[in-house]
Protein backbone atom coordinates (compact mmCIF):
# COMPACT_ATOMS: atom_id res chain seq x y z
CA UNK A 1 0.00 0.00 0.00
CA UNK A 2 3.00 2.40 0.72
CA UNK A 3 4.90 1.45 -2.64
CA UNK A 4 1.52 1.71 -4.36
CA UNK A 5 0.78 5.38 -2.83
CA UNK A 6 3.71 6.58 -3.81
CA UNK A 7 3.68 5.76 -7.57
CA UNK A 8 0.25 7.34 -7.61
CA UNK A 9 1.63 10.19 -5.89
CA UNK A 10 4.78 10.50 -8.17
CA UNK A 11 2.99 10.01 -11.67
CA UNK A 12 1.26 13.43 -10.82
CA UNK A 13 1.92 16.17 -13.20
CA UNK A 14 4.00 18.15 -10.43
CA UNK A 15 6.06 14.96 -9.77
CA UNK A 16 7.22 12.83 -12.44
CA UNK A 17 3.86 13.93 -15.21
CA UNK A 18 4.01 10.31 -16.44
CA UNK A 19 0.83 9.09 -18.48
CA UNK A 20 1.98 5.01 -18.14
CA UNK A 21 2.46 2.52 -15.22
CA UNK A 22 2.12 -0.97 -15.50
CA UNK A 23 0.96 -0.78 -19.38
CA UNK A 24 -1.92 1.24 -17.85
CA UNK A 25 -2.77 5.39 -17.64
CA UNK A 26 -2.18 6.03 -14.04
CA UNK A 27 -4.61 7.29 -11.44
CA UNK A 28 -4.71 10.77 -12.10
CA UNK A 29 -4.99 10.18 -16.05
CA UNK A 30 -7.74 7.46 -15.43
CA UNK A 31 -9.73 9.83 -12.99
CA UNK A 32 -8.57 13.37 -12.37
CA UNK A 33 -5.76 14.81 -10.07
CA UNK A 34 -7.54 15.49 -6.72
CA UNK A 35 -8.81 11.56 -6.67
CA UNK A 36 -4.99 10.74 -7.59
CA UNK A 37 -4.16 13.04 -4.42
CA UNK A 38 -7.13 11.38 -2.00
CA UNK A 39 -6.16 8.14 -3.33
CA UNK A 40 -2.33 8.26 -2.29
CA UNK A 41 -3.08 9.64 1.13
CA UNK A 42 -5.80 6.92 2.16
CA UNK A 43 -3.65 4.15 0.81
CA UNK A 44 -0.95 5.27 3.27
CA UNK A 45 -3.32 5.27 6.28
CA UNK A 46 -4.85 1.87 5.01
CA UNK A 47 -1.49 0.73 5.62
CA UNK A 48 -0.86 1.61 9.07
CA UNK A 49 -4.67 0.97 9.54
CA UNK A 50 -3.87 -2.52 8.76
CA UNK A 51 -0.84 -2.97 10.53
CA UNK A 52 -2.82 -1.98 13.65
CA UNK A 53 -5.79 -3.83 13.07
CA UNK A 54 -4.96 -7.26 12.19
CA UNK A 55 -4.12 -9.59 14.80
CA UNK A 56 -0.48 -11.55 15.04
CA UNK A 57 -0.85 -15.20 15.15
CA UNK A 58 -4.18 -15.50 15.19
CA UNK A 59 -5.09 -13.86 18.01
CA UNK A 60 -8.72 -12.23 18.74
CA UNK A 61 -8.72 -8.22 19.75
CA UNK A 62 -6.21 -7.79 22.43
CA UNK A 63 -8.39 -6.45 25.83
CA UNK A 64 -9.74 -3.14 26.29
CA UNK A 65 -6.68 -0.70 27.19
CA UNK A 66 -9.24 0.89 29.60
CA UNK A 67 -10.30 -1.77 31.83
CA UNK A 68 -10.35 -1.03 35.79
CA UNK A 69 -7.09 -1.73 37.01
CA UNK A 70 -8.12 -5.43 38.51
CA UNK A 71 -8.68 -6.68 35.54
CA UNK A 72 -5.33 -5.87 34.17
CA UNK A 73 -3.67 -7.27 36.95
CA UNK A 74 -5.51 -10.48 36.56
CA UNK A 75 -4.54 -10.44 32.57
CA UNK A 76 -1.57 -10.18 33.28
CA UNK A 77 -1.82 -13.13 35.08
CA UNK A 78 -2.22 -14.95 31.72
CA UNK A 79 0.63 -16.21 29.71
CA UNK A 80 -2.39 -15.85 26.39
CA UNK A 81 -2.99 -12.51 27.78
CA UNK A 82 0.46 -11.51 27.67
CA UNK A 83 1.15 -13.44 24.18
CA UNK A 84 -1.80 -10.72 22.86
CA UNK A 85 -0.10 -7.88 24.65
CA UNK A 86 3.08 -9.10 23.27
CA UNK A 87 1.97 -9.09 19.49
CA UNK A 88 1.03 -5.26 20.23
CA UNK A 89 4.36 -4.43 21.18
CA UNK A 90 5.67 -6.26 17.71
CA UNK A 91 2.61 -4.67 16.00
CA UNK A 92 3.54 -1.20 17.28
CA UNK A 93 7.61 -1.48 16.08
CA UNK A 94 6.11 -2.73 12.88
CA UNK A 95 4.44 0.81 12.41
CA UNK A 96 7.37 2.30 13.53
CA UNK A 97 9.59 0.57 10.97
CA UNK A 98 7.09 1.69 7.91
CA UNK A 99 6.63 4.62 9.61
CA UNK A 100 10.58 5.53 9.57
CA UNK A 101 11.51 3.75 6.01
CA UNK A 102 8.33 5.85 4.59
CA UNK A 103 9.09 9.33 5.45
CA UNK A 104 10.84 12.54 5.52
CA UNK A 105 14.41 9.97 6.44
CA UNK A 106 12.95 7.55 3.93
CA UNK A 107 10.97 6.74 0.88
CA UNK A 108 9.68 10.91 0.84
CA UNK A 109 12.74 12.21 1.66
CA UNK A 110 14.21 10.30 -0.93
CA UNK A 111 11.90 11.45 -3.25
CA UNK A 112 12.66 15.05 -2.14
CA UNK A 113 16.50 14.43 -3.31
CA UNK A 114 15.43 13.01 -6.52
CA UNK A 115 13.49 15.92 -7.40
CA UNK A 116 16.15 18.42 -6.35
CA UNK A 117 18.64 16.26 -8.85
CA UNK A 118 17.46 16.79 -11.65
CA UNK A 119 19.68 18.41 -14.06
CA UNK A 120 22.59 18.14 -11.08
CA UNK A 121 25.99 15.92 -11.79
CA UNK A 122 25.67 13.51 -8.91
CA UNK A 123 28.35 11.55 -7.76
CA UNK A 124 28.18 7.78 -7.05
CA UNK A 125 27.72 8.44 -3.02
CA UNK A 126 25.07 10.47 -3.72
CA UNK A 127 23.39 8.64 -5.96
CA UNK A 128 23.95 6.01 -3.47
CA UNK A 129 22.42 8.42 -0.69
CA UNK A 130 19.51 9.27 -2.77
CA UNK A 131 18.17 5.35 -3.61
CA UNK A 132 19.13 3.99 -0.33
CA UNK A 133 16.18 6.30 0.94
CA UNK A 134 13.85 6.37 -2.34
CA UNK A 135 13.53 2.96 -3.06
CA UNK A 136 16.04 1.17 -0.60
CA UNK A 137 14.27 1.94 2.43
CA UNK A 138 10.36 0.44 1.76
CA UNK A 139 12.58 -2.84 0.49
CA UNK A 140 14.44 -2.81 3.69
CA UNK A 141 11.34 -2.22 5.79
CA UNK A 142 9.31 -4.93 3.94
CA UNK A 143 12.60 -7.81 5.03
CA UNK A 144 12.30 -6.51 8.86
CA UNK A 145 8.56 -6.15 8.78
CA UNK A 146 8.59 -9.96 7.61
CA UNK A 147 11.22 -11.02 10.31
CA UNK A 148 9.11 -9.43 12.77
CA UNK A 149 6.66 -11.75 12.37
CA UNK A 150 9.28 -14.27 13.35
CA UNK A 151 11.75 -15.08 16.10
CA UNK A 152 14.88 -13.62 14.67
CA UNK A 153 18.02 -12.73 16.51
CA UNK A 154 18.84 -9.35 17.04
CA UNK A 155 22.20 -10.63 14.66
CA UNK A 156 20.06 -12.10 12.63
CA UNK A 157 18.07 -9.04 12.48
CA UNK A 158 20.99 -7.03 11.28
CA UNK A 159 21.98 -9.29 8.25
CA UNK A 160 18.69 -9.48 7.00
CA UNK A 161 18.66 -5.55 7.35
CA UNK A 162 22.02 -5.38 5.26
CA UNK A 163 20.53 -8.04 2.56
CA UNK A 164 17.34 -5.81 2.16
CA UNK A 165 19.91 -3.03 1.58
CA UNK A 166 21.79 -4.66 -0.86
CA UNK A 167 18.70 -5.59 -2.71
CA UNK A 168 17.13 -2.79 -2.72
CA UNK A 169 20.45 -1.15 -4.21
CA UNK A 170 20.45 -3.87 -7.28
CA UNK A 171 16.67 -3.34 -7.86
CA UNK A 172 17.46 1.03 -8.71
CA UNK A 173 20.46 -0.22 -10.56
CA UNK A 174 18.64 -2.87 -12.29
CA UNK A 175 16.00 -0.14 -13.18
CA UNK A 176 18.50 1.82 -14.85
CA UNK A 177 19.63 -0.95 -16.97
CA UNK A 178 16.34 -1.77 -17.87
CA UNK A 179 15.08 2.05 -18.55
CA UNK A 180 18.13 2.30 -21.38
CA UNK A 181 17.63 -1.44 -22.32
CA UNK A 182 13.96 -2.35 -23.06
CA UNK A 183 11.25 -0.89 -24.97
CA UNK A 184 7.90 0.88 -22.63
CA UNK A 185 5.56 -2.21 -24.06
CA UNK A 186 7.78 -4.53 -22.16
CA UNK A 187 8.24 -1.94 -18.61
CA UNK A 188 4.86 -1.11 -18.96
CA UNK A 189 5.93 2.59 -17.98
CA UNK A 190 7.56 5.30 -20.27
CA UNK A 191 11.21 3.96 -21.24
CA UNK A 192 14.49 6.40 -21.02
CA UNK A 193 12.49 8.56 -19.23
CA UNK A 194 15.00 9.24 -16.81
CA UNK A 195 17.93 9.82 -19.38
CA UNK A 196 15.31 12.12 -21.23
CA UNK A 197 14.85 14.67 -18.16
CA UNK A 198 18.44 14.78 -17.80
CA UNK A 199 18.19 12.68 -13.84
CA UNK A 200 21.54 11.22 -12.67
CA UNK A 201 21.89 7.20 -12.76
CA UNK A 202 23.79 4.26 -12.63
CA UNK A 203 23.87 4.02 -16.75
CA UNK A 204 25.08 7.53 -17.00
CA UNK A 205 27.51 7.03 -14.20
CA UNK A 206 29.06 3.66 -14.72
CA UNK A 207 27.62 3.10 -18.38
CA UNK A 208 25.71 0.34 -19.40
CA UNK A 209 27.88 -2.77 -18.60
CA UNK A 210 29.39 -1.10 -15.37
CA UNK A 211 25.97 -0.96 -14.03
CA UNK A 212 25.28 -4.43 -15.19
CA UNK A 213 28.66 -5.58 -13.09
CA UNK A 214 27.50 -3.83 -10.12
CA UNK A 215 24.27 -5.54 -10.45
CA UNK A 216 25.55 -8.87 -10.57
CA UNK A 217 28.40 -7.81 -7.55
CA UNK A 218 25.30 -7.06 -5.13
CA UNK A 219 23.15 -9.81 -6.07
CA UNK A 220 26.58 -12.04 -5.09
CA UNK A 221 26.63 -10.34 -1.54
CA UNK A 222 23.32 -10.48 -1.36
CA UNK A 223 23.03 -14.44 -1.43
CA UNK A 224 26.10 -14.22 0.77
CA UNK A 225 24.51 -12.56 3.56
CA UNK A 226 21.57 -15.03 3.47
CA UNK A 227 24.25 -17.77 4.50
CA UNK A 228 23.56 -19.70 7.60
CA UNK A 229 19.90 -18.77 7.55
CA UNK A 230 18.79 -22.09 5.66
CA UNK A 231 15.35 -23.45 4.00
CA UNK A 232 13.70 -20.44 5.45
CA UNK A 233 15.83 -17.91 3.79
CA UNK A 234 14.80 -19.45 0.07
CA UNK A 235 11.87 -17.03 -0.54
CA UNK A 236 14.36 -14.28 -0.60
CA UNK A 237 16.91 -15.64 -2.10
CA UNK A 238 14.01 -15.88 -4.88
CA UNK A 239 13.57 -12.47 -4.34
CA UNK A 240 17.07 -11.28 -4.79
CA UNK A 241 17.03 -13.76 -8.06
CA UNK A 242 13.98 -11.90 -9.29
CA UNK A 243 14.85 -8.11 -8.74
CA UNK A 244 18.45 -9.12 -10.55
CA UNK A 245 17.00 -11.37 -13.20
CA UNK A 246 13.92 -9.64 -13.78
CA UNK A 247 13.39 -7.91 -17.51
CA UNK A 248 10.50 -5.43 -16.62
CA UNK B 1 0.07 16.48 11.65
CA UNK B 2 -2.87 15.04 10.30
CA UNK B 3 -4.57 17.89 10.38
CA UNK B 4 -1.27 19.69 8.94
CA UNK B 5 -1.15 17.56 6.07
CA UNK B 6 -4.64 17.44 5.06
CA UNK B 7 -4.41 21.83 4.60
CA UNK B 8 -0.97 21.20 2.68
CA UNK B 9 -2.89 19.04 0.02
CA UNK B 10 -6.25 20.78 0.63
CA UNK B 11 -4.64 24.26 -0.45
CA UNK B 12 -2.67 22.49 -3.91
CA UNK B 13 -4.25 23.52 -7.23
CA UNK B 14 -6.13 20.28 -8.23
CA UNK B 15 -7.68 20.72 -5.03
CA UNK B 16 -8.83 24.10 -3.33
CA UNK B 17 -6.30 25.68 -5.06
CA UNK B 18 -6.27 28.57 -2.28
CA UNK B 19 -3.69 31.27 -1.88
CA UNK B 20 -3.95 32.00 1.62
CA UNK B 21 -3.59 30.07 5.42
CA UNK B 22 -3.37 31.45 8.40
CA UNK B 23 -2.50 34.89 6.49
CA UNK B 24 0.18 33.52 4.47
CA UNK B 25 1.39 31.70 1.27
CA UNK B 26 -0.02 27.95 1.57
CA UNK B 27 2.93 25.49 1.25
CA UNK B 28 2.56 25.09 -2.65
CA UNK B 29 3.00 28.69 -3.34
CA UNK B 30 6.17 29.24 -0.73
CA UNK B 31 7.39 26.29 -2.34
CA UNK B 32 6.60 24.29 -4.95
CA UNK B 33 3.60 21.47 -5.80
CA UNK B 34 5.61 19.05 -5.73
CA UNK B 35 7.55 19.47 -2.49
CA UNK B 36 3.68 20.85 -0.89
CA UNK B 37 2.76 16.79 -2.15
CA UNK B 38 5.72 15.70 -0.45
CA UNK B 39 5.15 17.43 2.90
CA UNK B 40 1.66 16.47 2.96
CA UNK B 41 2.64 12.50 2.56
CA UNK B 42 5.65 12.89 4.91
CA UNK B 43 3.63 14.83 7.45
CA UNK B 44 1.25 11.83 7.34
CA UNK B 45 3.71 9.56 8.40
CA UNK B 46 5.24 11.21 11.15
CA UNK B 47 2.19 11.03 12.90
CA UNK B 48 2.17 7.66 13.09
CA UNK B 49 5.58 7.38 13.47
CA UNK B 50 5.24 9.44 16.94
CA UNK B 51 2.15 6.97 18.26
CA UNK B 52 4.65 4.52 17.53
CA UNK B 53 7.53 5.89 19.25
CA UNK B 54 6.35 7.73 22.12
CA UNK B 55 6.09 5.71 24.97
CA UNK B 56 3.25 6.62 27.59
CA UNK B 57 3.86 7.01 30.97
CA UNK B 58 7.51 8.08 30.48
CA UNK B 59 8.28 4.08 30.03
CA UNK B 60 11.70 3.36 28.48
CA UNK B 61 11.58 1.39 25.48
CA UNK B 62 9.55 -1.96 25.58
CA UNK B 63 12.00 -5.27 25.52
CA UNK B 64 12.87 -5.94 21.73
CA UNK B 65 10.11 -8.35 20.94
CA UNK B 66 12.94 -10.69 19.77
CA UNK B 67 14.46 -11.60 22.75
CA UNK B 68 14.27 -15.63 23.27
CA UNK B 69 11.44 -17.08 24.31
CA UNK B 70 13.27 -17.78 28.01
CA UNK B 71 13.59 -13.68 27.80
CA UNK B 72 10.17 -13.29 27.29
CA UNK B 73 8.75 -15.42 29.82
CA UNK B 74 10.88 -13.59 32.37
CA UNK B 75 9.42 -10.62 31.10
CA UNK B 76 5.99 -12.02 31.70
CA UNK B 77 6.46 -12.51 35.45
CA UNK B 78 7.20 -8.41 35.65
CA UNK B 79 4.55 -6.18 36.20
CA UNK B 80 6.79 -3.16 34.92
CA UNK B 81 7.31 -4.94 31.40
CA UNK B 82 3.56 -6.08 31.63
CA UNK B 83 2.72 -2.20 32.00
CA UNK B 84 5.23 -1.45 28.96
CA UNK B 85 3.66 -3.68 27.01
CA UNK B 86 -0.01 -2.45 27.98
CA UNK B 87 0.68 0.83 27.17
CA UNK B 88 1.89 -1.02 23.29
CA UNK B 89 -1.53 -2.41 23.12
CA UNK B 90 -2.67 1.77 23.79
CA UNK B 91 -0.18 3.07 21.34
CA UNK B 92 -1.48 0.24 18.92
CA UNK B 93 -5.46 1.06 19.42
CA UNK B 94 -4.46 5.03 18.96
CA UNK B 95 -3.05 4.18 15.65
CA UNK B 96 -5.98 2.49 14.69
CA UNK B 97 -7.99 4.76 15.87
CA UNK B 98 -6.21 7.96 14.28
CA UNK B 99 -5.78 5.60 11.12
CA UNK B 100 -9.74 4.99 10.85
CA UNK B 101 -10.13 8.83 11.46
CA UNK B 102 -7.82 10.05 8.79
CA UNK B 103 -7.89 7.70 6.00
CA UNK B 104 -11.04 6.66 3.27
CA UNK B 105 -13.95 6.24 5.94
CA UNK B 106 -12.87 9.21 7.37
CA UNK B 107 -11.23 12.32 6.51
CA UNK B 108 -9.99 11.41 3.52
CA UNK B 109 -13.54 10.27 2.38
CA UNK B 110 -14.72 13.20 3.18
CA UNK B 111 -13.15 14.93 0.92
CA UNK B 112 -13.55 12.94 -1.73
CA UNK B 113 -17.07 13.51 -1.25
CA UNK B 114 -16.72 17.18 -0.70
CA UNK B 115 -15.24 17.46 -4.10
CA UNK B 116 -17.91 15.69 -5.90
CA UNK B 117 -20.68 17.74 -4.02
CA UNK B 118 -19.25 20.72 -5.97
CA UNK B 119 -22.65 22.26 -7.88
CA UNK B 120 -24.70 19.74 -6.09
CA UNK B 121 -27.61 20.93 -4.41
CA UNK B 122 -27.15 18.63 -1.06
CA UNK B 123 -29.63 18.02 2.02
CA UNK B 124 -29.38 18.81 5.60
CA UNK B 125 -28.32 14.99 6.45
CA UNK B 126 -25.85 14.52 3.21
CA UNK B 127 -24.29 17.60 3.98
CA UNK B 128 -23.97 16.13 7.63
CA UNK B 129 -22.43 13.03 6.66
CA UNK B 130 -19.92 14.90 4.44
CA UNK B 131 -18.96 16.71 7.21
CA UNK B 132 -19.16 14.02 9.52
CA UNK B 133 -16.39 12.11 7.71
CA UNK B 134 -14.80 15.65 6.24
CA UNK B 135 -13.69 17.08 9.33
CA UNK B 136 -15.63 15.70 12.29
CA UNK B 137 -13.73 12.29 12.30
CA UNK B 138 -10.19 13.86 12.93
CA UNK B 139 -11.68 16.02 16.35
CA UNK B 140 -13.92 12.70 17.23
CA UNK B 141 -10.37 11.20 17.42
CA UNK B 142 -8.23 13.92 18.87
CA UNK B 143 -10.71 13.73 22.07
CA UNK B 144 -10.60 9.32 21.73
CA UNK B 145 -6.74 9.52 21.87
CA UNK B 146 -6.70 11.76 24.79
CA UNK B 147 -9.29 9.43 26.15
CA UNK B 148 -6.97 6.38 25.72
CA UNK B 149 -4.28 8.02 27.51
CA UNK B 150 -6.37 7.73 30.93
CA UNK B 151 -8.36 5.66 32.32
CA UNK B 152 -12.22 6.45 31.25
CA UNK B 153 -15.05 3.37 30.81
CA UNK B 154 -16.29 2.31 28.18
CA UNK B 155 -19.54 3.66 28.60
CA UNK B 156 -17.32 6.87 29.46
CA UNK B 157 -15.67 6.52 26.22
CA UNK B 158 -18.86 6.33 24.55
CA UNK B 159 -19.66 10.10 25.88
CA UNK B 160 -16.46 11.26 24.74
CA UNK B 161 -17.13 9.67 21.16
CA UNK B 162 -20.69 11.75 20.93
CA UNK B 163 -18.88 15.03 22.49
CA UNK B 164 -16.20 14.95 19.77
CA UNK B 165 -19.27 14.04 17.42
CA UNK B 166 -20.81 17.36 18.07
CA UNK B 167 -18.24 19.27 18.49
CA UNK B 168 -16.83 18.10 15.22
CA UNK B 169 -20.29 19.27 13.97
CA UNK B 170 -20.32 22.69 15.80
CA UNK B 171 -16.91 23.07 14.17
CA UNK B 172 -18.20 22.99 10.17
CA UNK B 173 -21.50 25.22 11.23
CA UNK B 174 -19.06 28.03 12.72
CA UNK B 175 -17.22 27.49 9.65
CA UNK B 176 -19.31 28.07 7.42
CA UNK B 177 -20.78 31.17 9.43
CA UNK B 178 -17.60 32.82 9.40
CA UNK B 179 -16.71 32.40 5.78
CA UNK B 180 -20.06 34.25 5.33
CA UNK B 181 -18.95 36.67 7.93
CA UNK B 182 -15.87 37.36 8.45
CA UNK B 183 -13.55 39.08 6.01
CA UNK B 184 -10.30 37.61 5.06
CA UNK B 185 -7.61 39.47 7.10
CA UNK B 186 -9.37 38.33 10.31
CA UNK B 187 -9.36 34.42 8.66
CA UNK B 188 -6.44 34.11 7.58
CA UNK B 189 -7.96 32.35 4.57
CA UNK B 190 -9.97 33.63 1.91
CA UNK B 191 -13.17 34.27 2.52
CA UNK B 192 -16.55 33.34 1.02
CA UNK B 193 -14.37 31.11 -0.93
CA UNK B 194 -17.16 28.08 -0.64
CA UNK B 195 -19.82 30.10 -1.62
CA UNK B 196 -18.30 30.98 -4.57
CA UNK B 197 -17.27 27.89 -5.52
CA UNK B 198 -21.16 26.90 -5.03
CA UNK B 199 -20.43 24.40 -2.39
CA UNK B 200 -23.33 23.83 -0.24
CA UNK B 201 -23.15 24.86 3.02
CA UNK B 202 -25.03 25.16 6.33
CA UNK B 203 -25.54 28.97 5.69
CA UNK B 204 -27.11 27.99 1.97
CA UNK B 205 -29.67 25.27 3.74
CA UNK B 206 -30.53 27.22 7.10
CA UNK B 207 -29.64 30.72 6.21
CA UNK B 208 -27.12 32.41 8.51
CA UNK B 209 -29.82 32.62 11.91
CA UNK B 210 -30.62 28.98 11.34
CA UNK B 211 -26.79 27.83 11.04
CA UNK B 212 -26.00 30.11 14.11
CA UNK B 213 -28.66 29.05 16.08
CA UNK B 214 -28.02 24.90 15.21
CA UNK B 215 -24.31 26.01 16.44
CA UNK B 216 -25.78 27.14 19.92
CA UNK B 217 -27.91 23.63 19.97
CA UNK B 218 -24.76 21.36 19.36
CA UNK B 219 -22.62 23.38 21.98
CA UNK B 220 -25.26 22.56 24.23
CA UNK B 221 -25.83 19.84 23.87
CA UNK B 222 -21.63 19.05 23.57
CA UNK B 223 -21.38 20.41 27.06
CA UNK B 224 -24.50 18.52 28.62
CA UNK B 225 -22.54 15.07 27.00
CA UNK B 226 -19.70 16.14 29.62
CA UNK B 227 -22.17 16.00 32.61
CA UNK B 228 -20.87 13.91 35.70
CA UNK B 229 -17.51 14.42 34.39
CA UNK B 230 -16.40 17.00 36.62
CA UNK B 231 -13.19 18.87 36.60
CA UNK B 232 -11.20 16.68 34.71
CA UNK B 233 -13.07 17.46 31.33
CA UNK B 234 -12.61 20.91 31.94
CA UNK B 235 -10.44 21.35 29.07
CA UNK B 236 -13.45 19.86 26.78
CA UNK B 237 -15.24 22.36 27.82
CA UNK B 238 -12.87 25.31 26.98
CA UNK B 239 -12.75 23.59 23.72
CA UNK B 240 -16.22 23.67 23.28
CA UNK B 241 -16.19 27.13 24.46
CA UNK B 242 -14.01 28.30 21.62
CA UNK B 243 -14.70 26.32 18.79
CA UNK B 244 -18.47 28.53 19.19
CA UNK B 245 -17.34 31.32 20.44
CA UNK B 246 -14.40 31.97 18.04
CA UNK B 247 -14.30 34.59 15.44
CA UNK B 248 -11.58 33.14 13.32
Amino acid sequence: MIHAYSLVHDDMPCMDDDVLRRGKPPCHKQYDEATALLVGDALQTLAFQLLAEHRLNGHARFPHPNLPPQAREGANESLREFHVNDDAARQLEMVRLLALASGSRGMAGGQAIDLSSVGQSLTLPELEFMHIHKTGALIRAAVLLGAQCGSASAAQLDRLDHFGKLIGLAFQVVDDVLDCEADTATLGKTAGKDADNDKPTYVSLLGIQGARDMAQRLHREALETLDGFGEPAQRLRELADFIVLRKF
